[in-house]
């Protein structure tokens, strides 16, 4: 931590942008848990709130940027302070992801409380939102006491994730295959599926955005589960 | 551009860096086309080349991180400068995620290839990708010269891959319903179409930057095509 000449007044600044990441963070949270509610109980105005809400999300990502070009242009950081901004600022992006997943899930509780009910599609659905939303939660506690061994606990969880989204894609195919009025709503089911696997894929980044800051190396090549990219190759074979 | 107080080595810095991200851009653009090749041709092998290949631009992207932070830390930019030099950055992130919507689309050719064929689908696909290996092109053309109606034009573009997105969802919905073998290959055609559309929206982000870079302020809404999100609701009324 040397080059610092301004310490206190640099220190100060970059705690007010993390408090806003974490803030931020807050709502994402909350985004993906209530597009989940929203498509268990095929509420299409909470669906309409959470939609709405994404412009807060965004507004917050501006404003973080605007603060992190401030902070770089008033403290001029070095070294390992530069390294923390950067970190920063791409911390918001990825939160900024997150919220477009969630709203993008939301979209689409309209079509789907309008359509057949395919059993058990949203609750296994929000299980898996639950699992990413947890792992969102401590990703942001890690974020905030740069607590690494919390943030490899998160990496570690998102095996957990992809092996669920696979489990999900061969229930939603075989319900495809059963009758082909479900093809609509369940590639509706698929992509969200699909979307909330990112999720665990973008927190599993900032994951890797707070090892970066707190030991200046990324951590190797995480373990992954099954791609769903060739999921359906089994599929295919097993039929 | 006031406050510069190393004006050529600042404007020699941001260049190199600059040319990094248009060289990187065309290693994206080259993946995308190569992507939809070997998905018309079912060649594997070109396939895995492209999965391959998207660690070069994973590195280029880390590398122009590098030279930012570098440049940060020494030039100390300031205004409008800084604001390029965060342009820059951003710019290398939406290729990167490019390159992964590329490569993703190449691993989902061997098992295509040992499917069966979907009439028409690859081709359709390939037309769609190269429209946005078109609009990628203009919009690395529009930022090496800051071509704010260049820039515009690959804007407007984009509500065209959301007409194209839309009209294959269609059809692959139509060749699931057909027949239950259909429905494996035309999931993961139905994700590349989406995964085509998803490139358009970054090459939309980054024409964006350009306009932001040039101009200091964002381009207002852009036209944006009917959602994918609620096209097979119209789908499911439809039959």
């Amino acid at each position: 931590m040397s080059n610092r000449h301004t310490f206190s007044a640099f220190d100060e600044d970059l705690e007010q942008i993390r408090l806003s990441v974490l803030s931020m963070g807050g709502h994402v949270e909350e985004a993906i848990l209530r597009a989940a509610r929203a498509l268990e109980t095929r509420d299409a105005d909470l669906a309409g709130d959470v939609v709405q809400g994404d412009k807060i999300i965004d507004a917050a990502e501006e404003e973080i940027n605007a603060q992190v070009v401030r902070l770089l242009a008033l403290r001029q950081p070095q070294a390992d302070d530069l390294r923390a901004v950067v970190a920063v600022m791409k911390m918001a992006g990825e939160l900024e992801r997150l919220g477009d997943y969630a709203k993008n899930m939301a979209k689409r509780v309209p079509v789907l409380a309008a359509g057949v009910v395919i059993d058990g599609a949203a609750g296994a659905l929000k299980r898996q939102a639950r699992l990413v939303s947890q792992m969102l939660k401590d990703m942001l506690d890690a974020f905030s006491r740069l607590d690494v061994d919390l943030a490899h606990d998160v990496i570690a969880r998102d095996a957990e994730v992809d092996d669920m989204t696979n489990a999900l894609f061969r229930e939603f195919i075989t319900h495809m295959m059963e009758d082909p009025r479900n093809i609509t709503p369940c590639l509706h089911y698929v992509f969200i599926a699909k979307n909330i696997e990112r999720m665990g894929d973008l927190v599993t980044h900032g994951a890797e955005h707070v090892i970066f800051v707190a030991e200046g190396a990324r951590p190797g090549e995480r373990a992954k589960g099954l791609s769903t990219s060739t999921i359906t190759a089994q599929q295919v074979q097993q039929q």
